[in-house]
This record gives structure tokens, C-alpha cells and sequence, in this order.
């Protein structure tokens, strides 16, 4: 398959590994760039010069092109921005903020600019900022999430009738299936989150990635609303701060009870009971933890295999 | 096309409209089945009596098969079953109970059963019940939802892992393109709810109609979670449920708050401030209240586009 996601993005299938926190290091952006996909580098768990670091390795490891996510919402996002112009990182998935504010600084630069979005008025507004591709993402996604909790299956197709450049969708999206649909609704490429966080190559938590292919349906919930939206595992955690919501806890209850470097305890660190574990909804469909070049296998004979019980097809 | 669906209703097209209160009267059924559907009509808003003229006056407007759709929960239960059997209705959907109190007695007087679940646990009991199909519905479904707030991208494949019975995807499928994503998912029918309800033939309140055609992305949202779960609009009476569930309100708040017959008074009587009004994330898609034939002819037009985009495409 060639298209404008694999032509924007110089690969071999539209695939991208989603630039993760505390999963997505130089290894599995490697693996996955490796593998004919575009891996990302999760920039939001590291100072600006382990970032750097990652960004070397990840050049040795691969000479295919690879990208780095940031979101916008790190505090010290500017010397992640200078990092990645100096290290010529080709690519960069901007997530959580406004995408006026850098990407026009990032594509005079000849970096190529996709943003991460939750909504059609955000697509519109990525676009207007002259980003190359959109990426939209749904409610069943794993992390952080958007108010309006519109699902894959919705935002697709809504987000489609708006954009005018590619379209990635996010959320959802761990099988060869679940990609298929995902172009029936409109989109030319896919990111795909969870599937590679339970990867060999990923740098989560061995304890971690057990859990998540032990996950059954109902297992991952939405969260923190009254702060931002998060979709994570129901552990104790979890179930502490249900608790408080339950009972109409305010924001800064909220905040005092997720404290500091939760995720960090939860997904790095292996804290399966008090840490935050994000991840989405199609992980309960995964039963095994693979390596980044099986992930891609079976997803591209499963997305193979349902193109050939659909072809031909009409009503 | 001919598949498992269509045989077991024998039907034209695998798209069963869906059963809704106040909405699915014998108008919206018996133009559903003449345009090559299965249409339901919605018992969870008539007395028994009711329920009988409906079917009566569906079946001298349709000479093809239609069915009911009962909620297991209706406190009149064995009336509307002993009409159902008694006017030799040849199909019924069951919903929101246990698929074995019914199943055995309905089929044993010949007619076909589907249940209606929100998850993989649910479908394969209701499967372990002996019903002919199930339907598997997503968060991104109007009205009463499950607990699991799983998304049709992630429920149907679930379902499909458990399931030797017919699938019917339902839960934002309102497009020809939602519906080839779910037969990209593993269905072999869908349930349209949302784009019904908006149609000429549906006996919802016309002002509703209009407000439905007229709603943006994020204007539902799942509400009353501490009581059954139901996707509502945004007006000032979900406005009232969310304060007080942000501050913590009870259930038998909730329950005080809710009152009785709100969605009559929404969705029937137009009251589009007070009431209950029950829609699906994918009316945002629709611009216009249409036909039942218009509803159908561009179901099918726009699955079949969607086809030929997608023919050929392997990775």
C-alpha cells in the first residue's frame, strides 16, 4: 500500500507506533521504524537531555525515519523543540496544546508537523495551523483524553469531513481488524498505542505489560475528569480515586490524591496496585507480550485477512 | 448480499432498525421492513394494548418480517409477551435483562430472538440461552448503555471472539461507512438507532427531530451512571444531573431528580429543555431529517462507495 500517509511519511505501511510516556524510548521507535512503520520517540517522560540521548541511539539503531511526540503542555517544551531541530529529528507528533505555537517554527526547519486531536474544531484548527497530517484520537484510547468523549468509530468520519490532509486514527487500534475500520471510516494511516506499549522492545515495566495482556473487557476506565481525562486500569489507585469522585471530591482533592510521578510508579517503576497505569480499551484483546516485528506481522495479515472476507462485498 | 442476518429474518439488507421508546412506533417498523430492513417496534413506551395495535396496524402496512423489541425490565412483561405470541409476531429483540427468562418460550412458539449486550460476558450468555443473534451495542449508543462503557471498535471484535451465532454491531452506525467498519470488525449486521429516530416516518416529537439534525460533536454525553447509565443531550435538565453528580448526589437524588417520564416528556412531548432527550454520538453526522427509503438508499450507497475505495487495498 502506498498512500499520503506512507508518501508523507517516507514508510512502508501506514502504521505509527504512538510516541508513549515511560514506554516509547529509542527501542521501540526503532524497532517500529525498522519493522516499515514510523516510530516515535514519547518525549513527555524525559528531560530534554535524555531526549537527547534516546534521539542518538535511535539514529544508530535505525537509518529509516523516526519521530519524536511532544506535548505541548511540558514545562520546559522549548529545549525539547531545540533538541529536536539539533539532532534533525525529520518528524514530530505534537500532542496537548495548541498547534499554532510551533509548527510553523518546526516545519521552517524541514521538519514535518502532525498534531494530536480529539475533535473536528481541533482537526480544523491543526490544519489551519499548516500542520501536514492530523491525528485523531477516540475515547477508548489509553491516557490522556478528550472531554468530549467521542469514540473512534464517530470521530473518524467527522474529523474526515473537515480535514483536507491525512488522517490518522487513533484509539481503538490494535489489531488488523480494528485498522481496517478504521479506513472504512475515512483515515490513511493508523497510530496504534497499547498493542506496541506491550512489546518486548517497550520500555514499560515487565510487571506492567503482564497486566496489560491480562486486561479483560471493562478493565480501563476514564478518570480525572475534573482535571484532564485519563483512561487507566482499575487497580486500587484507580479505585481510590472513584471513590472521591464518587462522593463529588473537588479538583484539588483530586490532584492531592494523584500526587506526583504516578505514572512514573505504575508504568516504569511496575507499582501495579498505587501507581497510574494508562492504557486503552483494545488491550483486552491481547494475549500475549510480542516483539515489535510480530505486532507488525499480525497486523498486517489480520488487516489482509479481512480485506479478503470483505472484498466484493456490496449491499 | 446474503449472509447469516439476512437469512435468519429474511431480509434484504442486514440492518435492523432499532426498537426505540417513543420513537419506533409501526410507521417507522413497517417502513423499515418495506425498504428491505427489519424493523422493530419499540414496546418499552406502550401500555400492552398498545403494543398490540402497533403490530396490528404493521402488519397491514408490511407484508415483510418485523419484530419487536422488548426490555426485559418492563414491569408488564408477560402481557407484552402473551401479545407478541398471540398476534404470531415472528421476531423479538430482547434487552436490558437475564436472555434465558424468555428465550426457551419464545422459540418454542416459533419466533426468532436476539439479545442485546454490552459485552463479550454478556454475549456468551445470551448465546448459552439459545438466542439466534446477538446484538453487541457501544458507548457511542443513545440511551441506556453498560457499565463497561466499551466502544463498538473494541466491543465487537470482543464479541466476535466468543460468539458461533450471528453479530449485530450497534452503537454509532448511523453511515455506510460506520457500517462497513463494523463488518470490518467481524459483524455480519448492524442496528441503526440514531439516524431512524431523526427520520419522517419516526414518532418521535418533531422538535426533537430538528434538535437531533441540528447536534455538534460532544452535545451527548453518558449521564445518571449511579442509577442506569443513558447517553443524553446536553440541555438544562442533563445540565441539572451533571451538578449534582459533580458534587457527589446520591442515587435516590438522582432518582428525585429524574422523576418520572422525562423521556416521554423530551422526546414525545418536545419539551427539548426538561426532558430526557436519549441520541447516539452519531447524530453530529446528520444534516437532515429524511425518509426511511432516503435512510436506507444512502446506508447502502455509502457502503458500497466505501467498498470500492477500499477494493484492492492490502498492506
Amino acid at each position: 500500500m502506498e498512500n499520503t500517509v506512507t508518501k508523507l511519511f517516507g514508510i512502508k505501511y501506514p502504521i505509527i507506533q504512538a510516541g508513549m510516556i515511560w514506554t516509547s524510548g529509542w527501542r521501540l521507535a526503532a524497532a517500529a521504524s525498522n519493522a516499515g512503520c514510523l516510530g516515535l520517540i514519547g518525549s513527555a517522560s524525559m528531560y530534554p537531555e535524555v531526549l537527547r540521548a534516546h534521539i542518538r541511539q535511535c539514529k544508530l539503531a535505525t537509518d529509516r525515519p523516526f519521530g519524536v511526540n511532544v506535548a505541548l503542555i511540558y514545562p520546559q517544551v522549548e529545549e525539547l523543540m531545540q533538541i529536536i531541530v539539533e539532532e534533525k529529528v525529520p518528524i514530530v507528533f505534537t500532542s496537548a496544546g495548541n498547534p499554532k505555537t510551533w509548527t510553523s517554527h518546526l516545519k521552517e526547519h524541514g521538519i514535518k508537523v502532525a498534531h494530536v486531536v480529539s475533535s473536528a474544531a481541533f482537526a480544523r484548527k491543526a490544519q489551519d495551523a499548516k500542520v501536514d497530517a492530523v491525528v485523531a484520537e477516540g475515547f477508548e484510547a489509553g491516557g490522556h483524553n478528550g472531554r468530549d468523549e467521542t469514540t473512534t468509530l464517530c470521530l473518524i468520519p467527522m474529523v474526515r469531513q473537515v480535514l483536507d490532509i491525512p488522517l490518522i486514527a487513533a484509539g481503538g487500534i490494535g489489531t488488523g481488524r480494528t485498522m481496517l475500520a478504521a479506513f472504512a471510516l475515512g483515515a490513511e494511516g493508523v497510530q496504534v498505542g497499547s498493542r506496541f506499549a506491550a512489546s518486548v522492545e517497550s520500555s514499560m515495566h515487565e510487571a506492567f505489560k503482564q497486566k496489560i495482556i491480562d486486561l479483560k473487557e471493562g478493565d480501563t476506565q476514564l478518570a480525572l475528569k475534573k482535571l484532564v481525562p485519563v483512561r487507566l486500569v482499575k487497580n486500587a489507585f484507580f479505585k481510590q480515586v472513584e471513590e472521591a469522585e464518587s462522593r463529588g471530591a473537588s479538583a484539588a482533592e483530586l490532584q492531592e490524591i494523584l500526587g506526583r510521578a504516578r505514572a512514573k510508579k505504575g508504568m516504569f517503576e511496575g507499582d501495579l496496585d498505587e501507581g497510574e497505569l494508562e492504557i486503552g480499551q483494545i488491550a483486552a484483546l491481547f494475549n500475549s507480550i510480542l516483539t515489535v516485528d510480530e505486532i507488525v506481522n499480525d497486523l498486517v495479515k489480520e488487516f489482509n485477512q479481512a480485506q479478503s472476507e470483505l472484498k466484493g462485498l456490496l449491499l
